[in-house]
């Protein structure tokens, strides 16, 4: 017991944060302020159903969507928005399909930021919408898709005193690259494959870059392969061209040209991995799989890792004798739309024992 | 359905749960499955503002919204279900408001067993129905509120081969102490004083069980001051006696007739606490600031805490170096409709650095 130890000396996040717990790996000064919302320190959750079908060794979720704001990008937020305290920032900006401009909004709140959001007209999920209303952004809502609104607020963010926070600042990399150190923390050394949904791709290149980097400081033994996945109808990584008009129901990687290409295909290549496409159907039925089978609830997105896995299998692919990682990236609330599409089976009944058993087939 | 072969003894969720971190405290056995969903160790966070307006030493916040069915019922979850599969149940049922049903249902999903949830007609908020449907759970909506549901639960369940898995059950009560444990744990001893919403009481009493157990094994110096808060339409302990026709906005303690009362009348009396109540108003306007000054979204039973703290303040209590930590017991995104009820204010404009310049009054 340390009672004597003031509340005070205690950091805003007294069990957690990103800055604290990795400041050895981040670009952090003196004059940075140690914020933070309990970001990071995430759980990891063996698969209990679907790894039988991968037919690897063990199959395990990276719980992201456990954030404070539901979804991986605290993590890199709460970099970006320190370091646009430590250079004096009163306001921020950001595009965002909704899981950034959520989490951007939040630290802007807690630290009496301007908060700024660009989002697509009519493209964003209904729970990440309440999110930034209930944070106070201003929400700038723009006719066009995602690549457009990161144009704009790079435009803006250039001639007016606003720091932009997304993914091309680099300090939103470094906070994402910590989810990496966490995972081999937890498995003691580095997965063999890596699976996650590509969408700007800045969470691709963060992982690389944070196996990378432990690996050279010889925390792990190894490196893993990098399986990027993106939706079919927004997938320029593997088509090798942006997509004007990108399509898929999982908001969250509808992105026609990734800020991050470059670095998205060095981790591909310099890991020996892929990143390949998966249908609205797979994505779906790998969202519905991760629900029923392993009691994890999650935003469409999420689920490209398990969905792209289910058909590297069904294509011949062996995961024999590997770990694997699922990065399951937001949490399925931010979406109820696609959740109650199906209309759940619901049994109306009246508040009586006769009745239910009844109407269950149980008397 | 059959309940599987419990999971191997590796733990499954690596750098988590509950049943294996706090095992001493908890009445498990030689054949209790060590089940987990990655539960428990949620973040403390430490208020920025309104923290001025309770004038006490330190506030902080507890953030069980980031449990991974996004509620605080997870951790007493894990316990019941662990303890349900090691008699040998192969389904288990509980009257909700719904985050009871979504947790219920997440690890019945996870670890095959059969689930039906009990809640009232028309009265759950949509991101909880959401995560029943995504899990998969059978849905029994009756005709009447919760307390009408727990009743027919519980016959249900006393006459069929199905395990009850609410409040009333004492393996919940026990898991859900570890966070009293976690709490004491990160400020290094027990706070001064606790705040949380009380609904059916289950949690109060929980959080009492756990400060009295630490105190014992001289974990810490003290115990806590437990001041519960019900809201305004649905104060039965306020009262002293049940309320017929509970209301309040606040799904999640819209309850008439708690299950745990008198546990939880002793946790007020023992502790030298009180029970107060909270109007909706209060609650909303305490919802609102948690938002927009600290970053953090939650359910609006949630801001329960926070309202009547900010109540008792404004009634000439003084919390003067005090430590405080306020439950919030569920993530917002369960209930994105209390949060878009006002339309939040929309920029929609051209995709046009003039046009948005014109727009903000930038130019």
């Amino acid at each position: 017991m340390t009672a004597e130890t003031p509340p005070a000396a205690l950091g805003d996040a007294p069990n957690r944060g990103v800055l604290l717990r990795f400041a050895e790996h981040l670009p952090i000064t003196d004059a940075t302020p140690m914020i933070s919302l309990g970001e990071g320190d995430t759980p990891l959750v063996k698969s209990t159903h679907i790894v039988r079908d991968i037919g690897c060794d063990a199959l395990y979720f990276k719980l992201e969507s456990c954030n404070p704001t539901g979804s991986f990008k605290d993590r890199g937020m709460v970099v970006a928005v320190a370091k646009a305290m430590e250079a004096g920032a009163t306001a921020i900006m950001c595009a965002s399909t909704g899981n950034t401009s959520a989490s951007a909004a939040a630290y802007a709140a807690r630290y009496g930021l301007g908060v700024y959001v660009v989002v697509p007209d009519g493209k964003i999920a209904r729970g990440k919408l309440a999110q930034s209303a209930v944070y106070g952004a201003e929400i700038i809502a723009i006719e066009g898709n995602f690549d457009a609104a990161l144009r704009v607020a790079r435009e803006i963010t250039a001639k007016h005193p606003i720091a932009l926070v997304n993914s091309v600042n680099p300090f939103r990399i470094e906070g994402q690259k910590t989810a990496a150190f966490e995972i081999a923390d937890a498995l003691g050394d580095a997965p063999d494959v890596l699976a996650l949904p590509v969408g700007n791709a800045g969470n691709i290149t963060a992982y690389w870059k944070g196996f990378i980097e432990y690996h050279h400081r010889e925390r792990t033994s190894k490196r893993p392969r990098m399986l990027g996945f993106q939706a079919a109808g927004a997938a320029p990584l593997v088509h090798g061209a942006p997509v004007e008009h990108p399509h898929t129901l999982a908001s969250a990687i509808r992105i026609g040209n990734p800020a991050s290409w470059k670095t998205a295909i060095a981790a591909r290549d310099e890991s020996g991995g892929s990143i390949d496409a998966v249908t609205d159907d797979e994505i779906l039925a790998a969202y519905n799989r991760l629900g029923r089978e392993e009691g994890i609830f999650c935003e469409p997105a999420s689920a490209a890792g398990v969905a792209g896995l289910l058909k590297l299998v069904a294509g011949g692919a062996s995961f024999a004798g590997k770990t694997i990682v699922c990065i399951i990236t937001g949490n399925g609330l931010k979406d109820p739309e696609t959740a109650l599409k199906t209309e759940p089976p619901i049994h109306h009944v009246a508040a009586e024992l006769g009745a239910i058993e009844r109407e269950m087939g149980w008397s």
